[in-house]
């Protein structure tokens, strides 16, 4: 038997059929087009889960099940987005929907728990029971799998790693409130650190490498604290600080074995890695046997989400 | 069959006699003197144990096990004390120690994961599968409860809700870093903030209700906020913001059913959970059903260490 697991996003929706060993054995995908009626995307999901699998020619008696996940605030009991940013769904019966058109059982989980789940069923958090993915993106999101299970509390919202505070009073975040983890350790706080200096140092590196500001991204401060600019070097070094506060909690509240780190800003590699886990190593409360957890790169991409809604089910 | 449970602490060590439903038949306490050998706590412990046994007539052969909760950092798979604060244990072998005296099982805890499970034995969070309850004392303790257990972690250290940072770079925190739970929420931090408002508001009431500074504690603001007194009714404030805070957080990444508030300052009662609970609704997460988290005061004061020690068998 095989699974179906969609990766719903607000620009892409990415398909895939996917093995009881949790390998993906063929993908698609297909724009969202947000702005529309949300049984127009249904039909589009349903359309693309069919032609993914006349191309590979499996049947859909050979599918267990479909599991998708979606961003934003979803009741999995009932198979409902009851809200998401940039998709327009309100308590939109998602899995009724889908199962209506493509007659499988479906799946509802939130993203960021997917995309945990992902890595925890084929990916670099596989061999270890207790774990977390923290996507380091626009936003910042998360999953934490305990006992090899998805925890997503009594209300389908634990998880949101993202929106812990760690700066009271801080940077306001998008979610209304000030100071949270995603507000200081997102590609979009790193963009904000990186302008910052650029007014502060006016002869840094970070004003060349972004075409003098109308480039800047999350790679900038990373690039420029390759070449040893200074500025570039500090705002790396105030990024990964955050970031690593934001760790070190989720390590004394929930100490799994291994964190690991997804998104955008991952791809710096040994560049974000290697300091982080000093800097975590230096902050991680006192536990027996000392610092032991694993800090380590996410491996699955974007295949992450499609695995995890696939094993929604299991 | 009945359990012993066993809450060492700095200054006391409370002994119990438990039955099976998690109802206390009888209890004792010795002092710590916690500066001598381990070995004479030990002997202590094991003689506290025996005359409660004795004055209740319930023999060793009725007992399954005894069960102990510490503070500091612990070992529980090899019954192991790594270090405590305040007390003589440097990798102690204390399950070994108490066994070899009793002839009976020896589990180990962690302190606040004991108070924690206790209440979820027979208190105010029993009704649950998944609970939190920290304590507001001289720190912050916790205790996190996930389908009827203590969350350990893989290495004992899971549950450090204190040492969560929620103001980087903030106020100093006992455990070296800066901007802890604890630093913000504890009855320290109320009194460091008592008397920065004393210093702020010189005609305040906060003078008068502490004998003019030399008797400030964790009640000087909570009573000069209840006459109405202005800088009083802003350091409660203050300190409910955080706590609300801290507790956010724990939701966001939890979702536990219920969360509740023991320790010192939890006397105040609705004076502190009333405005508590509205803080919190302000400040969660968007969930499916809105708000419905139960925020409440803990039930079984020190009862619950004792409680959840002769739990930790099961």
């Amino acid at each position: 038997m095989m699974y179906i697991g969609v990766d719903l996003g607000g620009t892409n929706i990415a398909v895939g059929l996917v093995d009881c060993d949790g390998k993906i054995v063929a993908k698609s995908s297909v724009p969202t087009n947000a702005n529309r009626e949300p049984d127009a995307i249904m039909d589009d999901i349903a359309n693309e889960v069919l032609s993914v699998l006349a191309e590979n020619r499996v049947s859909l008696n050979d599918i267990s099940w479909l599991g998708i996940g979606s961003p934003g605030t979803i009741d999995s009991e009932n198979g409902l987005v009851v809200c998401a940013h940039n998709l327009p769904f309100s308590q939109y019966p998602i899995c009724e929907a889908l199962k209506k058109r493509l007659r499988l059982p479906v799946y509802l989980g939130n993203d960021g728990n997917c995309a945990a789940l992902g890595e925890s069923i084929s990916g670099v958090t596989k061999d270890y029971a207790d774990s977390i993915v923290i996507t380091l993106g626009t936003g910042v999101g998360g999953g934490i799998i305990l006992n090899h299970k998805i925890h997503k509390g009594y209300n389908d919202g634990a998880g949101e790693v993202g929106h812990m505070v760690i700066q009271a009073d801080g940077a306001p975040c998008t979610c209304g409130q000030a100071g949270c983890f995603e507000a200081y350790s997102s590609a979009t706080a790193l963009i904000r650190m990186t302008r910052e200096a650029m007014e502060k140092y006016p002869d840094s590196r970070l004003h060349e490498l972004s075409a003098f500001g109308s480039h800047v991204s999350g790679k900038t401060a990373f690039l420029a604290a390759k070449e040893g600019d200074m500025a570039g070097c500090e705002v790396v070094e105030q990024y990964i600080r955050y970031l690593a506060i934001g760790i070190t909690n989720l390590l004394n509240l929930f100490q799994p074995q291994i964190i690991a780190i997804g998104g955008g800003i991952s791809h710096e590699g040994d560049n974000l890695l290697l300091p982080l886990r000093r800097e975590i190593e230096k902050r991680a409360f006192k536990t027996k046997g000392g610092f032991t957890n694993k800090i380590e790169l996410a491996v699955l991409g974007n295949d992450a989400g499609i695995i995890g809604a696939a094993f929604l089910g299991l």
